[in-house]
């Protein structure tokens, strides 16, 4: 996936779906997946069995974002296959074995995130799911179940879950399979061992006693099986009063090197392989109320901009891997910031949409957080890192202020710095910043709470510990340029190894586990030629050959 | 590093020690290194500026292990360079450059669990650790510092604490350097990623100011800060009575596919790449007070097995990295083994040699859990899988037992499964045992805390959740063959990057986050071209060219 290929687009609406269907009927949903086979992505294979690829993983992440906007009245939604007999046979074999490394990892965290989504919005948003397995769930099929809050499979003597990667492809399930087996659904780690290990996988009673699904029924129960979970699943969840709001395509322009947003401006400097993004802040004044805010609907800024700076992330991640280090940029006025971010946190204590925009931009700061590119934060006059816009500053590995009497750069907390954008393992980046003092941001917080958010100019952002340099005019560009220059000099390997262990001090959740412990192995295995040398299993899978192991263990 | 070569031994003592000097004073000790140019462990690098390889390593662990068991009495030890204004130049390059990759890893493995060994000494034992920078301290020297209690530095305008692994070699500091930046001295995530791309590292003033260190000092004042500041630690430790217990050589007879051991015996099968491991238990009652214990001493039936399972872990890791399944057996009476456990958690409430007893088999236990080789245990009649070799089978991926009404075994619980033998993220291999009913421990540790612990036949232990399968004597023997052979067919990789991911459910800690995340990344990083490959940047270091890379990121 060079650049030179066709840049892979990350945006689609159900209009446009080839494998999913959205059905809506009242409190619930049904999301069916119809994988057409001829419809890859790339040219080179054919989706067989429910198998995805990107493009297949790319409809389901617009569904279920478009469900907690879009379809606000529902509450539960279950996932249903579209073919007889099988649910999904996971992440199409053929499409890894043909693929870069840099891609397969990419795939494989971008349909992380998309399994995360479901569960922030079953947690958050009230909008429970679950997975009707009428047949095989293999692999990634089952690891999409996992990510439900409940699995059904049919009992028909011959529909299993499985998790077949280990013993058929020499790889993991790596889609959050493995910490999701035995951190969310507890199952016994040698049962786990058992199951993922045994290539035609788990059936029926046994199933359940393992805890790897939830209810199991003869195929003559089945639908109503799923009635009765959805109906029950419907009974835990929240009200939320409609309509919804309907999310347009994003405006964008994108050119060889820049990517042209309404709130985004993002350049591309492929020989000092960086990238610079500029968040634009508000024009107009915050919404007074609810109603004006649902009037505004998805051009209300926040939203609006959070959803670029997600499309850009990924557009990056996908078409731009030479690109190395995105450089953060800000421009607008941060008392502007200031008076959106304080109206959005105070509707949303009482409306779902405030609230609904703000996960949004946790998960979208989420995915800068694990996005494995250097950042650097330069904080310069006529920037507003402000709130959530601090919070991309607070994601940098640095950020750099120029720190001048006649320059004056202001820097404000709001109330979402305190909790309301959380990293994958539960704390917020500002507690990051004080580890070793944790309790000295009670007053700040009481500060903000007043409504006397303290102004903070470069340097005493940086006795603060928001900032990481401040130089005066004299030494910031010089400072800035040659941290550039080195950072882009650097083993983009070893950053990224560095840059994933030291983003995340403190606790680890599953989410975190997902990231760090799992999808490193997963990377380190696909570099192996047990599984992709030529062979290895995954090359030889579907080849009448057997791969060849190089036994050495560590 | 293949079974060919001479084999690796890990047992060393004082008396040979060719790169480290250990001098007790009283209540303090030193711990000076002053590495042997032209004795590496292998021939073809010489160990300049304290730089060290697993032979270096090898020693500082024997004298942690040492200080615990024979040296009580001391409540401090400083870690000196024996070099001038060296302290260490880390980890030999040039050594991991001529090493393989499952080398490398396991160099990796052991060198962090020596560092955990001395963070377990202070937490655990009462014996702190300082370093004494006097000198540079860079990469691996550096970390070995982040592993003791307090850093000193000696402020002389060149002296200089450095993680220049990503800058200069394209790897990370994997020997718990980052982990233990960010989440042991909390330095601020932005600080540590500007340092460690600084090839130079960081100085004086600064250095204590970003947390790095402890204290600085000017030269002349150095000696008397390494003086008060282990009068300080020595004042937060426990009183130890001694007299100390040593610890003589393991009784070892080691034949080509076979090591025995007095209470250990490992055979090893090449061509199914398996070994076995037989525990005996004691043939003795065990010490009824702690005078006989201490008479008894090291050649107590506990510590003598643990010791013998922790050397025979370290030979099979370095010395046979093709045996990817070890099978755990064990053969004893059970009531015994269960006396030996009471009298030892009995005597561990006051005397601090049983104490280190238990520690000491808690270390073993968790090196078994990072061992990167599969593990069943096999429940046979004969067998004792009593308390800590309960831990044994809990340890394993898998246990099978025999369940034939003629030929019963007995598991039997002992205080020490309840919390004694923590694994690295804090919890007891029970409780991963019961993570969906953590609850239902409660009544267990009371009945064994009466002294009525329940005896579980093979049925019985299996519904409780201590074994895996249970199979009569007609299935046994096939199933266990065939669940044999099928593992050895499997991808070794992808087995160690599952079991990696399934061993540790729940929580995770700073030594966990070490293993799971930081050696994983560090591990991909190991294969990949930009840091091995013949422009790599580990290849080119010292060579007068500079390395090429990929610049792909993910």
């Amino acid at each position: 996936m060079s650049a030179q290929e066709q840049p892979i687009l990350l945006e689609t609406d159900p209009g446009r779906y080839r494998h999913w269907r959205l059905e809506i009927g009242g409190e619930t949903a049904r999301l069916v997946w119809d994988v057409r086979e001829d419809q890859p992505l790339r040219p080179g294979y054919t989706l067989k069995l429910n198998s995805y690829d990107l493009g297949v993983d790319i409809e389901l992440a617009d569904a279920v974002q478009r469900l907690r906007f879009e379809h606000p009245e529902v509450k539960a939604i279950a996932i249903v296959s579209g073919k007889d007999r099988v649910f999904s046979a996971g992440a199409n074999i053929h499409m890894l074995g043909m693929s870069s490394h840099g891609f397969k990892v990419n795939f494989c965290k971008y349909t992380n995130e998309t399994r995360l989504a479901i569960e922030d919005a079953s947690a958050h948003s009230g909008q429970r799911y679950l997975a009707a397995c009428n047949g095989i769930a293999a692999g990634g099929g089952y690891e999409l179940a996992l990510a439900c809050d409940e699995i059904l499979l049919v009992d028909d003597g011959n529909s299993a879950v499985s998790l077949p990667e280990v013993p058929l492809l020499g790889v993991l399930p790596g889609t959050g399979g493995l910490t999701r087996l035995v951190d969310k659904r507890r199952v016994r780690r040698d049962h786990a061992d058992i199951f993922c290990t045994l290539a035609e996988g788990i059936r029926g009673q046994r199933a359940l006693d393992w805890r790897l699904v939830d209810a199991v029924a003869p195929k003559s129960r089945f639908n109503d099986l799923i009635k009765e979970h959805l109906e029950r699943l419907v009974a835990t969840a929240p009200v939320r009063l409609g309509p919804g709001v309907p999310l347009p395509p994003l405006s964008v322009e994108a050119g060889a090197d820049r990517l042209d947003y309404s709130s985004l401006r993002v350049a591309i400097d492929r020989k000092g392989r960086t990238a610079t993004l500029v968040v634009h802040g508000p024009e107009d004044e915050p919404p007074g109320d609810a109603a004006a805010l649902r009037a505004a609907g998805a051009g209300i800024w926040h939203l609006r901009m959070f959803r670029e700076l997600d499309d850009a992330l990924c557009r990056l991640r996908f078409n731009e891997p030479e690109i190395g280090l995105l450089i953060l940029k800000t421009v607008g006025d941060p008392d502007r910031v200031a008076r959106h971010e304080a109206a959005l946190a105070e509707m949303a204590a009482a409306d779902w949409f405030a609230g609904e925009i703000i996960l949004m931009m946790a998960r979208t700061l989420r995915r800068l957080d694990v996005t494995a590119r250097s950042m650097f934060a330069l904080v310069e006059p006529g920037s507003c890192f402000v709130g959530s816009l601090l919070e991309i500053a607070l994601a940098a590995d640095r950020s750099y202020a120029l720190d001048d009497p006649g320059k004056l750069v202001t820097i404000l907390l709001t109330r979402l710095n305190f909790g309301a954008l959380p990293m994958g393992h539960g704390l917020s980046r500002l507690q990051l910043r004080r580890l070793h003092d944790p309790e000295s941001l009670a007053p700040l917080e009481e500060q903000v709470e007043a409504g006397d958010a303290p102004r903070f100019d470069a340097g005493a952002a940086l006795r603060a510990g928001l900032l990481t340099v401040a130089a005066d005019d004299l030494d910031f560009k010089d400072e800035v340029r040659l941290a550039i220059e080195e950072r882009a000099s650097m083993s983009p390997d070893a950053l990224t190894g560095m840059e994933a262990s030291l983003r995340f001090p403190g606790a680890e959740s599953s989410e975190t586990k997902i990231f760090g412990r799992l999808s490193a192995w997963q990377n380190w295995i696909f570099q192996r030629p047990n599984a992709v040398g030529d062979q290895g299993a995954l090359k030889c899978y579907g080849k009448p050959v057997r791969p060849a192991f190089d036994w050495r263990r560590t």
